[in-house]
Formats: C-alpha cells, sequence, structure tokens
C-alpha cells in the first residue's frame, strides 16, 4: 500500500473498536494542532443522524473552526432520540478532553445501521489506543476505518505546489444525489476563500451531486472541506477541489453495492446544465437501463426512454443515443448494425459511456451511476439480517 | 376459467399471429357494431410509441368515437420512425375495411420490445381469423393477448344494475406514475358523463397513478374508456371505475416483475393529499425498501429516510411506521420488541402493508408496489438477449 501523506498539520488513524461484530476497523480520528477552517454540506433528508445536529452546532458555535474530526462505522447513531445525541455528545466531550480542546472544536461522524445505540463504553475506551495511533500516513487507516459495505478504501490526492489536497470517502449503496455521498472529506493545508461554503457547494454541484448508485439518500451523508492552511495560498485550489470530487464520486459509483460496471452518462444538447444533469440522474436511476447495463445488453430504448420521462422537452425524433462509440439511435430509428460493438463495449470494458444528445441546446453534463445486479438485491435484502 | 361477458354490444378476441417468437396469444380485437364514445389517457414521455400518435388523431377526427380496438403485444411499434407511423395506419385501414367502418374509427395498440418494426405481412394475414373469431366472452382471450412479461392476464368487472363495467390491463415491468399503467381498459355500456376525458382522469388519478414497480415509464402507455352506452345513464359509474381502476392497478403491483409480495404504502398525516400520494411513491420507488421486503426485513429505517427525501416536510422525531400491524418507530426511535412480528408479516403475507404517519397533517393516500427481487434483475437483464 502506497501511503499517501496527508497535508500539513493533519495526522490521522483507524483502528477496530468493536464497533462491527466482524472485527474491522470502525473508528477513526483525525486531528490538527491548532483549529483548521472548515465547512460542511449535509445530507437534505427530514431524517438526519445525530452528528449532523451535533456538526451544526458545533461549526456554528466555533465560526467554521475545528481541532478534531471523530468517525466510526458500523452504526449510523440515526433515529437514536435525545439518547443518541447525548452520546454523541459525551464522545465530542471525551475527544476534546483528550486532545486538549473545546468540545465544540470537535466533529463526531457515524455511519452504518440506522436505529441502533451506539456502543458507548467501547468507543470511549478505545479513544486512548486510537489517539496514540495518528500519524502523517494515515489517510488509509482512516478510509479503512469509515468503510460499510464498501469493497475497498477510496482515496486521492492532489498536489498543489507547496499545497496538497488528500480526498477520503465512503459510501456504496444509499447514495444518491442531494448530498449523497455518504461520507466525504477534503482535507488541504491551502488556504480556503473567503466562502468555504460557496467553495465547497461548488464542488459538490459538479461531483457528488452528480453520482447516484441507487436513488435513495441517507440521513447521514455529510461532505466536510477542512483546511490547516499551513501551506498558504494557491490559485489552484477551486480546480483541485473539483477534481479530487469528481474521483471520490467516480469512485463510489465503482463500488457501488453488487456493481460490475462504472457507468458515465453523458448528456448533450441540452437546453441548460442543470437539465442535463437531471436528464443524467434520471437515465442513472432507472433500473431498466442499469440492468440492461448488468446484462450488457446495448438498450438504446430504455436509455431513451428514461431521457423521455424526466420533464425536460426535447425531439425524440432527432435525439441521439451512443454507447461507446457506437450510434444506436439517431435521425428517429435504431441502428441495428451497431449494437454489436456497442454489446462489445458494455462486455468487456469496466468503465462504459451512455450518451445522449437530446438536440434541444448545447448544454452538458455527465452523471455516473453503476449497474444493477442480482448482487444488489442480495446485499440489501440481507443487509440487516 | 370462468368467462366474463364483456358489456352490451363490445365482441373480443385474442389470436397468435406470430409476432412473439414463443407462439404466444399476440394480437387481439375489440369490436362495436356501431361507434361507442371512448376517451384516452397516454404516457407523458417525450418518447411515443407510433400509436399515440394515431390514436390521438383518430380520437380528435371522430370527436371521441370509435368502433374497433385492435392491440398487438410482443412489439410496441416504437422509435419505428415515419415507416412504423405508417405501419400502424396499414393496419387501421385493414381493419377498418375488414369490419366496415372509417380508418379513423379504429384504434391500435402495441406495446413489447422498442425499435423493431412490426410484422406487418403477418399481422394483415392474421386478421381474418382474429375478425372470425369475435364474441361476447372474449375478455379472457384479449386480456392473454395483449400480454407481455406479464405472468396471468388480468381483468375484472363490476355489475352495474343493468350495465356493466368490464376492466382489462397488462403490465409488469416500466411501471410507474404519470400513465405508466402499460394498456389498460374500461369497457362499459353505462353511458358516460359529459365530459369523458375529465372522468378518466379521476379515475387515472386514484388508480394507476398511484402505481409504481420500477419508476420507469413507457412510451406507450395508454388508458382507454370506451363505452357502447346501450344500458344508459348509471349513478354508480365512477365509483366502478375507481374500483376497476384500483383493482387493476393491485393486480399490475402483485405481478410486478420478479415480484413475490404486493406492498401497499400507506401514507397518513399529510399537509394533503398530493403530499401523501408523492411520498408514497419516492417510498414505493426506493430499492433499498423494496429489496428489504425482498429480504422480510421489517427495515423501518429505509421507510423513514425515503419519505425524508420525498421533499415534504415532516416532523421525523414524530412521525411513525408500522409494518402489518406492527409499530415499529415512533416518538423518535425504533421499537425492536415489534420487529419480530413486523417480520412475520412481510414473511407470511403475500399482501404487505408498510405506513407511515408523517406528524404533518391529515391527508392520506395508497400507493402500491411490490419487492425488488434477483428475479427482477435477471428478467430485464435478458429481456432482449
Amino acid at each position: 500500500v502506497t501511503q499517501v501523506p496527508l497535508p500539513a498539520g493533519f495526522r490521522a488513524a483507524g483502528i477496530s473498536a468493536g464497533i462491527k461484530a466482524s472485527g474491522d476497523p470502525d473508528l477513526a480520528l483525525v486531528l490538527l494542532d491548532v483549529p483548521g477552517r472548515a465547512a460542511a454540506l449535509y445530507t437534505r433528508n427530514e431524517l438526519v443522524g445525530a452528528h449532523v445536529t451535533l456538526c451544526r452546532e458545533h461549526l456554528a458555535a466555533t465560526g467554521g473552526r475545528a481541532r478534531a474530526l471523530l468517525v466510526n462505522s458500523g452504526n449510523a447513531n440515526c433515529a437514536t432520540g435525545q439518547a443518541g445525541l447525548d452520546d454523541a455528545r459525551a464522545l465530542a466531550d471525551a475527544v476534546a478532553s483528550r486532545v486538549g480542546c473545546k468540545a465544540e472544536q470537535v466533529l463526531v461522524m457515524s455511519t452504518g445501521v440506522i436505529g441502533a445505540r451506539l456502543p458507548l463504553e467501547r468507543m470511549l475506551a478505545a479513544l486512548p489506543e486510537l489517539h496514540d495511533a495518528v500519524s502523517v500516513d494515515g489517510t488509509e487507516n482512516f478510509a479503512r476505518a469509515i468503510m460499510t459495505t464498501d469493497t475497498h478504501a477510496k482515496h486521492c490526492s492532489r498536489e498543489l505546489g507547496k499545497a496538497r489536497l488528500v480526498g477520503v470517502a465512503k459510501g456504496s449503496g444509499m447514495i444518491h444525489p442531494d448530498m449523497a455521498t455518504m461520507l466525504a472529506y477534503l482535507f488541504t493545508d491551502a488556504s480556503l476563500g473567503e466562502d468555504p461554503h460557496a467553495q465547497l457547494r461548488e464542488t459538490n454541484r459538479t461531483s457528488f451531486q452528480r453520482l447516484s448508485v441507487d436513488g435513495d439518500t441517507s440521513p447521514n451523508d455529510t461532505l466536510l472541506l477542512w483546511s490547516s492552511e499551513r501551506a498558504g495560498l494557491t490559485g489552484r485550489l477551486d480546480d483541485a477541489l473539483a477534481s479530487v470530487g469528481s474521483e471520490l464520486a467516480r469512485a463510489i459509483a465503482a463500488d457501488g453495492e453488487g456493481a460490475t460496471r462504472l457507468i458515465t452518462i453523458r448528456v448533450s444538447g441540452a437546453p441548460d446544465e442543470d437539465a442535463a444533469a437531471h436528464v443524467g440522474r434520471v437515465i442513472a436511476t432507472s433500473p431498466l437501463v442499469k440492468t440492461a447495463v448488468a446484462g450488457r445488453d446495448p438498450n438504446w430504448g430504455r436509455i431513451l426512454s428514461a431521457a423521455g420521462r424526466a420533464g425536460v422537452t426535447f425531439p425524440a425524433d432527432r435525439a441521439l443515443v451512443r454507447i461507446g462509440n457506437s450510434t444506436v439511435y439517431s435521425d428517429g430509428k435504431p441502428h441495428p448494425a451497431n449494437e454489436a460493438a456497442a454489446a462489445d463495449h458494455l462486455a468487456n470494458e469496466r468503465e462504459v459511456m451512455l450518451a445522449i444528445d437530446l438536440a434541444a441546446g448545447s448544454a452538458r453534463a455527465d452523471v455516473w451511476t453503476c449497474d444493477l445486479t442480482a448482487d444488489y438485491v442480495a446485499i440489501n435484502a440481507d443487509y440487516r439480517t
């Protein structure tokens, strides 16, 4: 495993605290020596995990500054009522006293099963070992400890002159736009702009908002941008944020539950970018499109039908559908001669392209998803039992 | 098989015309001796099958009167360009000349695979046999001949004094609100109201619009109300239309591709009925909810999360979730003691109930769907290949 060093000022660790029955890593900590600027976006679900309430309060109290981040997997601490919020506060208090900072400088996040209380005593007992383990090489261990149904850890980084940006995410199912990234982190030592929230919203718009695994959003979805600002200003931070965000979003789609294909839905010829992204999301959530890819079936009819129900007006008889490099529908009719090449693309590439030109403008957007397989059903039919 | 006689004036038949490779029945005809009043609702998809264009034209030309209806399964005659529309016109012409009426008094409808030309010669050659076969006992044969992935024919009837109403539908996948009924027919000899379209829209609102199998709509979805008006006025037609519409919608949900459970999503405590139905549809299209039912998992967290992303504001800590008769979530927390009974309900009943009270008003709505199983994926991954 190549170690990805964290940006200057950050240290991280991940260990097994016994939250997961499997014994896999499930508790992670990220620290700064002095508070760094932070901005967060949360799920828009009416149901929110306890950590969303706590993080909103803490970032409001500090004006967007944080010293420590504690994340657990295996338990979402959601739909646990006041007791769950008390648990989250107890964890923040414990981290604060161990690290030597105020409780409101600590962020706590949880992901996993909904409706069960956290095993608080075990988590508190594990904090010393976790704190002792933090290091500048902790990215991989942090990324591993926040996984749930993910099949591998997801992180990437960009060098920005003397600054760097490290992104980490977890998520595999229950993934959809509207802040549906599960948990994603953008750690940097580059100085943030005047309005880190606006910076993060723009990053989100073209990355995690363009991602859908199954159309379901989680009550715990959270995206955090956090900087030590030790490396000062760089003009390239926004581009790097967009690039890392997209890479993480694509990694989540590729690791979708039961997925065998990363699907890029490329919508062009739309009246505006929002419409393009919307049509892309409707196609990306079509079970018929996603099962067709699972069956390596170049079923352009389902792509066109899904686009047709998105509520965006376009001339279906002038639209064009491409699978890989093969045009399978244009001028109001299919091109059966090209379907063999399209089927080969679906059969042989792990990353496949479904493109539709709506012939209704010049805007475009890519949306990422994955195929829908019998394994997705098996994973989600048996998750709790 | 119990024969369901058609309303006075109607005769119907269904035969095998060689459209389906399986040799199953695939061509159906319904006749009136004199034109009867008719109203139709069509898919709102941007992509429409040739028959939608033809039926719109014909019903407009006649002011809503029809003598004959020809339906084929196995081929949707959709995305077939001008040639496909010409094929549909050729069929209407052939039926008109055989029956002895004007072409615009003939409706033609198609369902099945998108993008292939109709086997016109075979269909024209089959018309005499089909015409000779029509009878007042033809409901079952008509219903069988319009099936695609349906596992059984779907029809029901109501007696209205001296009048009667017979409903027939087909549909199993690609089913969703927005006129997503595939093909559904309401034949009656009761007189229609002044505005049959309004009558049909109201029937549709509380029946087929409350149905979702997979969230995908078809370019060919059509709902037809057609009356010989031979039995005159009855005060009970609207109720019967609503009742037959709901029964057909539930039958389609129960026969959803790969389904093992008919799921009723019962939303109450909503600010208004539209909001209740909308929340119900979001829950009904959640792959996580539908796979949980497939796994007999009383996963109230997924029900609550799906409701939470519908865009309807409600207090999640005062909402209540019931599975069967068991309250599994209320007052902001789960009730694990009731989950065994809820799991039994899912395991033992073929029709299951998922209910949520949003605690945000007094409106309610039922929405019908089915579970999402590995068989759904297998059916749709392999449909064309």
